[in-house]
């Protein structure tokens, strides 16, 4: 596909500086673009690399226009602009219409319309697949689920019983959606399961990465709220509830019943304990334990720092003492004051 | 399902405190719970929620019951009578008796009377399946594996070859058992895979999260005793064993060789470097790294507190100087003795 | 099998300090070994198992040989020597020539002479399988993919379009290559997503763990290079790339955009911030978290050390307090001095 840039700059009302007539047939980084190809910068730390840059248009701000010659797209976020048109140009086989011979639907499901539905599927009795979602291939869908409108669900992904999924939702492969939370009580003889006769429902325009894990709740449903973006191998437990926007990097995992706020970043690695609240607004920094609730919106850390293993063992000897350090400078101090 | 409280009490050895002829159609949390249901009290911080509960029934300790003015179960243990209870309501679609038309099952697997194999299965060769046990869908069984009897194995979990597994195991999705653990050794040109001739044997009743993995061993096998019960991601390398009782949560991580002891509760996160030993009966907290062998029961952590990212940035630079701090106050102590 | 140890010492080229009419018919760990089975000792910590050893042949150093009465082999590296000939004994079920009727393979796909494709595989458009790959069963491979000769991808792994894998990699059950990088734009409304465009390239012998996930680029490539050993549940975001004889431990996870050297050795629940640089020799031991590019070889740490839960807590508190801690000690020597 070519286009023009004018046309680019009418599309997504950005303001164009340079000439409307030459056109571009894909996106690419600022080092490797070449003149048929947009990129952008979002980061005044690359400046620099403006100058070098053969890209044949680039999206910049107001600001940072005139650190570049060529030809420029003017957007108030070179990001979010550049995302959009970049989806113009992705990697797009279209799926295959209709249900795949491999395909073991249950009869009493409900398949919309324009239901893509790829090979080696399953679908559960009493499921609602609504029109315009694509299942490229070995999804698992068990009885009595609701999958929205144009949602994408790649290989392996494993949607339990009784779960209902938003529209636009996207799921990576792999992903696992209403295993049973990890519910045990302790009798005399080992442990009792807890059943697990919650869902999971999740809005719209989530994201959920590949092998990313949640679990259904207990009584009550886990919930994630509308955008919602879970990277790679995340685990989240029953009964926790994640608000609007929030994101969550790879690796990170939530405790039973934990709640966590809208338009939070948490970092890769992070984990929150079961139970507590953390409030709208919250970054947690990578690999950081919340072991309490976090009532005031901010950054959060809590890992020690990186060092040579020689000093880090100096270090650790250290921490082990560091209630006696303070008690010695206590009585250093009142000596002094005496 | 309707049930009188009269045979609730009855079946679970519970006294009732109430209406026998009062009877229940579900269980719910205290605070959803309507009149048809049941829900229970097993931790005294959420006493006052009982008022408000419009429960048809509670199970209580006997010290808590008079904190609820209706129907009451009394019971030793709330939360596993809770668990007995439930286990009656919990959602359980019938498996279809047989093997599924689209399973493929080596000619000489046997598969006992009384196995439901659902869709897409794949069962190797000599593999021996006993009776009782459901392989809903999707489930991979390599040559040479023994599943035990009522065993329960959700989609896309894998068993590689020559694992045996023991009675009324549950194998949650995306489950891997036996893969090859990672044995490397370093030739002049690059690493050498060290053959992982071991396999994986899993006592009675254990419970193995979604997307966990254990590895098989190198030479012997690695070992999960009787009633071990693993969350969602958990990683158990070659080689380890695991005691009788033990409960891991989320992502927590066993290296290659760790010995585990009975009865520990080990929380989510958790990192066990190899070849150590973990005595019976030790919590380990969220996140903590175990770098030595523990040897006394008891409880143990080691992640640095939360703070806010400003704060815990000037705390970070005065851990790396925590030597020399350690240093200036012996220094100081010196001069004060002199 | 049964070898002589004549033979083993021929074909490995060690020499032999024993009877070279002795036979082997396996390999066994020191202390399960018996007569017709070879063992090894690598670390001088285990010498005193030796002399208890009933193994009919130990593979030693020439320093350690006399440690044990009975036949040894001597070897440079002796765990070198051992993973080899191990690798003669190793479960070896031949897997089955051609294509599994239940299968689905694209017509435009080219899958060479020699390569077996077990049951329920899915083989998207374009793609090419060189010779002597074996994919076991239910692999999922999309469009565009080229495999290598001489690998072996096991049970659920899938490898999303337009990635390229060398020569003799092995893919362990449900590995995801190829997935979406996470990337996302704030706009006024809610996240949008960034078109993940570019591929992940994995060089000649390396090895990628169950579970583990390997992202693609965001426009350029994320890239593995040769020998590269990657244990499982690792994640690896978008566009990293990772240096010759690399080896990462079990859980680790790479940020975006970081670039890990050669030769490096990554322990278990390492973490990596994205964008970040760490260069070639570098061990990271096990939870440590690399917030800043490494330039110089050597070992790092960053982990708060083991406590008993309630000595933690002390020491938790008074981490908080450093800073004011050091800076009352800076009085007290200010005071000193004057």
């Amino acid at each position: 596909m070519k286009i023009k840039l004018s046309a680019l700059a009418q599309q997504f009302e950005l303001k164009l500086d340079g000439n409307g007539n030459d056109s571009i047939t894909g996106v690419s980084s600022l080092d490797k673009a070449g003149q048929e190809q947009l990129s952008f910068l979002a980061n005044t730390k690359y400046t620099s690399q403006l100058k070098e840059s053969n890209a044949g248009v680039i999206v910049v701000t107001e600001e940072m226009k005139d650190s570049f010659a060529g030809n420029k797209l003017i957007a108030a976020d070179p990001y979010v602009a550049f995302a959009k048109i970049a989806s113009l140009f992705q990697h797009n086989d279209k799926p295959v219409k209709g249900i795949h011979s491999t395909s073991v639907i249950a009869k009493s499901a409900t398949i919309e319309d324009n239901v893509c539905i790829g090979p080696m599927c399953i679908i559960g009795e009493n499921c609602h697949v609504l029109s315009g979602t694509v299942l490229e291939a070995r999804v698992t869908i068990g009885n009595d689920c609701v999958i929205g409108k144009n949602c994408i669900i790649k290989p392996n992904a494993v949607i339990i019983y009784g779960c209902k999924i938003g529209d636009r939702v996207i799921i990576h492969p792999g992903a696992i959606i209403g295993a049973d939370g990890f519910g045990l009580a302790r009798d005399v003889d080992g442990w009792i399961k807890v059943p697990q006769m919650g869902g999971v429902r999740i809005g719209n325009d989530c994201e959920i990465g590949a092998n990313t894990t949640i679990d259904r709740g207990t009584m009550d449903d886990t919930i994630l709220e509308d955008d919602v973006r879970l990277d790679n191998q995340i685990q989240i437990a029953h009964n926790v509830s994640i608000g609007k926007h929030t994101v969550m990097a790879g690796c990170s995992a939530v405790a039973g019943s934990a709640k966590i706020g809208k338009n939070c970043l948490i970092g890769g690695g992070v984990g929150i304990i079961g139970h507590l609240e953390v409030c709208d607004g919250v970054t947690l920094q990578s690999m950081a334990l919340v072991t309490r609730s976090i009532k005031k919106p901010g950054s959060y850390s809590s890992v020690s720092p990186l060092q040579e293993t020689h000093e880090w063992r100096r270090s650790a000897v250290r921490i082990k003492q560091l209630d006696k350090i303070a008690k010695r400078i206590a009585i250093l101090e009142k000596k002094n004051r005496e």
